[in-house]
């Protein structure tokens, strides 16, 4: 099968490589429907980490062409989404809600899905059946809810948003962007989005944000407290993961507000006063996008939600070595791999 | 009136200084019963921070000698326990439950109450009042309220610890030893107190503790994941404020689970990457102890706990040279002063 390979920063090529198989009596093996490319994946483009010369990608919908002896809920032919992370959906950790973290996963990951065909570990706990065969459409939408949409919805419940309360989304990317439609769609009054690109505010505005900030830093920290009586905002999401962000998303949030951060990178360092003194409520990490996952395909397949629209470019797979550029140079928000 | 100054690190005095007064007419004068000696009394007596020559501390219960025109639930003679931060009990953030952040304080701070008498700006909403005139024993504890109880009570409550949690606490000063008297009045199932000092093994017990821990940092998270299934505590209360008891208080944190911090030095500094990881609530900060006066007031008066314990040397204002001494040398828990 084809398959994405990053062999060194920079270098991504789609190569011939072996099919998957059933490892382990729990997975299944899905046939991709279509993939992305995550900002995650420009770290070994970026040389940041270093690439492991496996096949790419965490971000999937497929459909299920074979199952493993032990596996109950799916069986060839069914249309899935899945995590970007693996979990049983039974154990401690999981039943508490908390999938991305599952504790019987050991060091079973999803990976490889820039490809025609991926293993799926423990496909009963990770995949969900999408009913029917979704159209193209649904596909779009389908795809975001996996990771990115998946991602920003985790990062607004973590910020607690909802009925009658201000939102703040720190950074205007797919998770941003996908942050807002979340904290809108969960019934939030206000959603302030912090950007300074034109075409994204355009974006943050059709998935409901009511103000944009254009600020970073103290003067973004300044105008978010200007909107909200001087208080700052009642959740804050932060969805760029630097020092300065991370630190304007605590200074954005008010005394007792609740924060979600749900991307970290490895160079921050958080001033431990800063956090005692700003006194919130925090939450963040990998997304337990497979908690949200019943609720995000109903409302895609209602037509309720359209967070396919985040994908500003789609690239057959074997494109993809463009794809990685035109993230990389800024070029693409977000990149769909049709398989 | 006596009052205790700090000239320069290491160097307290009580002296003769001018009787506080009314500034504002929502303030109350009062006379002091009972003060103590804080943990962080010690940063400027240690030169961490510089003394401000003014009169020292911010625990207190008292009689209120005389109040302002616009104060409305105090009347001289009433004796009262405030919190050692001040509030409105008024504006948003106050009604929202974090008076320790109150939004209407502005620089009016609680200061001097190692004295024979102390100003108390926004006395309605700072001030508790008890009734009638305890005894000396709820006078220990009402004490007690004012910080380091309120304060442990706030660590566990900000740690979610409650039915069916395994709550661990991470210091064993007087902090600490009260959030494993909160956790286990708070209903938890399990305390788990992390101390290797047997005097304070001991307390922690008398308070409730199920289980001690010596070990700290990676053995001490070792320890707790033991006992735990592997997952860690649900709920992890930080009374230390170094970074190696944050992270011990983080890591010892299961997944999803809640951590509670009350206390953060200048010299800390939390890996991003950590919080990222770890997948807990966090929420830490000043306590704001005058949320939980009234039911703290009352526990105390019916005997239902005795806190007040916690004072392992009791002292006449006169002496708070020999107090600091005591506390800074660890001679001393906790260290009370009568008026």
């Amino acid at each position: 099968m084809r398959a994405v390979i990053m062999h060194s920063p920079g270098d991504v090529h789609v190569e011939d490589v072996p099919d998957p198989t059933i490892v382990k009596p729990t997975d299944a093996v899905i046939r991709l429907a279509a993939s992305c490319i995550c900002g995650s994946d420009l770290w070994p483009y970026r040389g940041v980490v270093q690439p492991n010369h496996q096949a790419m990608g965490h971000e999937y919908v497929g459909v299920v062409e074979e199952a493993g002896a032990d596996v109950r809920t799916l069986t060839p032919g069914d249309f899935v989404v899945g995590s970007f992370m693996a979990s049983c959906g039974e154990c401690e950790i999981c039943r508490s809600g908390f999938p991305s973290r599952c504790a019987r996963r050991g060091r079973d990951g999803i990976n490889g899905m820039q490809a025609q065909y991926a293993r799926v570990p423990l496909a009963d706990g990770t995949l969900v059946k999408v009913p029917g065969q979704p159209n193209a459409a649904a596909v779009r939408g389908l795809l975001a809810a996996s990771d990115v949409l998946g991602t920003g919805w985790f990062g607004a419940v973590a910020a607690q948003a909802g009925p009658g309360k201000t939102v703040a989304v720190v950074g205007d990317g797919a998770v941003g962007l996908l942050a807002v439609l979340a904290a809108r769609d969960l019934g939030s009054e206000r959603v302030i989005a912090m950007s300074r690109h034109a075409d994204r505010q355009e974006l943050a505005r059709y998935y409901g944000a009511t103000d944009i900030v254009e600020e970073r830093g103290d003067e973004g920290v300044a105008a978010i407290k200007d909107l909200t009586d001087g208080h700052g905002a009642h959740s804050v999401v932060e969805a760029v993961g630097t020092q300065e962000s991370f630190l304007q998303a605590v200074h954005a949030t008010r005394p007792g507000g609740h924060m979600g951060f749900v991307g970290l990178g490895h160079e921050v360092r958080i001033p431990g006063l800063e956090l005692f003194n700003a006194q919130i409520h925090m939450l963040g990490g990998p997304a337990p996008v497979r908690n949200y996952l019943p609720d995000l395909i109903d409302r895609i397949l209602a037509g309720s939600m359209d967070p396919g629209r985040v994908f500003d470019l789609t690239l057959p797979l074997n494109d993809a070595a463009e794809g990685y550029r035109a993230m990389d140079e800024r070029r693409a928000t977000k990149v769909m791999l049709t398989v």
